[in-house]
């Protein structure tokens, strides 16, 4: 290795002093208030939070430091949207990943915190206990919400499972059709403790339907259906939004700060709120997951120094499924995926081959303007589209929702591929990438706000009563 | 490729007609048994058992299929006791785990049926809760033993952690001293779980020191201490007596059949012993890894056409170490042990570099006779021992522990290297690689039931009473 390139190696896979100083400042401080919280009267916010800032430090760090070392093992890419074509590491969202799972299972003992001391102080049946085991001593266990740390533990099994498949598909690059189910197994945990543990399947009606359905309808089996589809398409939409620098991560932040938003409207009201539980429950998964994204953002932004890869993607659907299911709120979750259904649908004639689909869809990089431009589908002369097939994509083309181009006999030469990033280039024109990260970004959170909008407001008309209580 | 290359292909990543057929005559019965089991009473333990046939087929099936994708992504490696070096597909153990995990989870319902049903039928607080939430309805948690659903959860997420953890260290040849703490990192659930949910730290003290310690002992936090030490010597244990085909998977089924072998001691008691439970417990998590381990098996002997991979051996050490934690027996692990913590301490003068260390200590294959001989550490005139060490090595020597070669002037030339496969080489002459294997594997089942005699006979002497309540 010549001096040129260790120097090289090293600006990239060390921290700076700035950031380490940084880095170290935060994490003090962090593991100060974790001390102080577990040994107070034991907020488990605040501690989510710190455990937040202390996940985003190490996560730094170790997307720097094992950069090379994911590299050496064949985790690597190439960036195609950029003039000087490097290879830079892929399917660095495994280590948020596992730094997030640390996180969240170090954290454990906070929630439960105010729990233990009670369980501990009371304890009337020792003798008992001892008469049956002979080494029982200790803590007694009926006064522990069990229940609660078994949902816990099913969430983070689903995302422990969902990192092992994530990183399976990373590694062996698995078909389209065979990954689509890849949450749906990482789901399993989730729904087995569902079922011996909680078992509820009813739903609320909407009120203009109470008269002919009653106010609860038990969905029963369907109830496990239903979950299972969410937690298949919320993973896999965030996946197919791809292919820009940044994209996969500022989506995943905005849903979870919405997500988050949502859960603190429940915090602040002026009462205790049924729901409060769940909604804790929520930032408590959410906090630290921020915290892994922001540190991954920074290096995945334009241009981007590190790949996310599938785990991060599918990683960040399943937090979210996890959070909405055992929190009870997986339609709210429903309205913040709008963009991300919106381009699931739209990619729906690709996907299922009315139209030609090519290997990668990304947006194209035009070399001499460094913009990108939506990439298209080429038609030859001799392999046109079948007669419903031309006249829909006319239509979309008449409505904006595609760039038809056609040759002076009418026939067509080619077609913009149809994900939301290259439309939305035909909407705005060529776009440097970084403006498009930036502006789909800004859709999703004016998108999502009106989500919420929706949920707490509109929802009133449907249901008798919002989760508000207002 | 060619069409020899292709049926070679074929004819090793393809099921056989007769293996096809017996497979799917074994998953379909199991299928069966599952179905009645579910729908009847609910043994949990024959489900364990039908579980366990499943995932022998489905380890079975899977390692044939994907063999070329794991060699694909580089995951391979070369098998250097033969005369035809070919390259096999590494980290197979992967597989392994992930089937078993897959059965674990899905099992989840079974020991907790009995309790689902009285849950659901005793439903006396129903409105309450429906005043409370507006969706609740259902099953009841009070009855339903959430200490329990909480301790296997906590295992299945250390047995996830251990298998993320062994993947990584299998794809980025993670150092020795790094990797030695990683069933630390993996044991983490299970001790934050155990410390909210159990929390009993209290040992029994031997009658001959109960007049001066007490009856029981509160050991407090150096329980976990202890916890995490027997976590991270069971995998690393099983990790460093590797080298030849099979030894892995042969060791680790000698235990978990000896573990279950006790497991069973305490089922046909002629009264319910108090332990009953946690012995089932143990079971539930044993059942299932003796049917992967023995599909893994049929596929790494002698001659190997997979490799296992670390991850195998984390995953089993790690396997035995929550079975034993959360069976209340980890000294009972501790005896079944005994070769692996021989080999581990016969390995402290190369591991802690008072010998020198070559990177490999597996034996030496000999080409001409093909059988293996002990490797050796050269030591040249330059180079030699200091006094010390040349005194213990000689020691070694004359009592049978060591062989040391000198030349006419005294000179160190050669000793054997510490681990117990070249010991055993050294005690018997060379031999062929799966007789050494049976052997080892040999001495480990006549050490193991040697340790279980101890445990149930000669406890006795040392606690007032054994487990068995005899």
């Amino acid at each position: 290795m010549t001096g040129h390139h260790q120097n090289h190696h090293n600006s990239t896979t060390c921290l700076s002093q700035a950031e380490s100083l940084s880095l170290l400042a935060l994490s003090a401080a962090c593991v100060a208030v974790l001390a102080n919280t577990f040994q107070g009267d034991g907020y488990p916010l605040i501690a989510s939070l710190a455990l937040g800032g202390l996940a985003f430090s190490a996560t730094f760090s170790m997307i720097r430091w094992l950069g090379p070392t994911f590299m050496r093992a064949g985790l690597k890419g190439v960036d195609m949207s950029k003039h000087h074509k490097k290879e830079l590491p892929e399917c660095m969202g495994a280590i948020a990943a596992m730094v997030y799972l640390l996180a969240v299972i170090i954290f454990i003992p906070f929630p439960f915190y105010k729990d233990i001391v009670a369980a501990t102080s009371g304890g009337g049946n020792r003798d008992v206990v001892m008469h049956v085991e002979h080494v029982q001593e200790g803590r007694f266990l009926h006064r522990f919400p069990h229940g609660k740390l078994a949902s816990y533990l099913s969430a983070v099994m689903a995302l422990q499972s969902i990192s092992l498949l994530g990183i399976g598909d990373d590694l062996f690059d698995i078909r389209w059709r065979h990954k689509f189910f890849i949450p749906a197994f990482a789901s399993i945990p989730l729904l087995v403790v569902y079922f011996v543990d909680f078992g509820v399947t009813s739903v609320v009606i909407p009120t203009p339907l109470q008269p002919y359905l009653g106010e609860l309808f038990n969905l029963g089996a369907l109830y496990y259906v239903y979950m299972a589809s969410v937690a298949i398409f919320s993973p896999n939409s965030i996946n197919i939004l791809a292919g820009i620098n940044g994209i996969e991560v500022t989506q995943s932040i905005v849903i979870a700060l919405l997500l988050a938003f949502n859960d603190c409207l429940y915090l602040l009201t002026p009462y205790p709120h049924p729901a409060t539980d769940s909604h804790l429950f929520s930032l408590y998964f959410l906090l630290p997951f921020l915290g892994v994204s922001f540190a991954l953002l920074w290096h995945n932004w334009y241009p981007a120094r590190v790949f996310v890869g599938d785990t991060y993607c599918y990683f960040a659907g399943m937090v979210f499924v996890v959070v909405s299911i055992l929190g009870h709120f997986s339609k709210t979750l429903i309205l913040l995926l709008i963009p991300q259904i919106f381009n699931f649908v739209y990619s729906v004639p690709q996907l299922f081959g009315l139209v030609p689909c090519p290997r990668h869809r990304l947006p194209r990089f035009n070399a001499r303007t460094g913009l990108l431009e939506p990439s298209v589908t080429p038609w030859t002369p001799e392999r046109q589209p079948k007669p419903p097939v031309a006249w829909a994509l006319k239509t979309l083309d008449k409505v904006k929702l595609l760039r038809v181009t056609l040759d002076e006999e009418g026939r067509f030469v080619e077609t913009s591929n149809f994900t939301i990033l290259n439309l939305w280039l035909v909407w705005r024109g060529p776009l440097r990438e970084d403006r498009l990260a930036m502006e789909i970004t800004g859709m999703q959170i004016v998108v999502g706000l009106f989500g919420l909008f929706v949920r707490h407001r509109l929802a009133l008309i449907l249901f008798k009563q919002d989760n508000l209580g207002v």
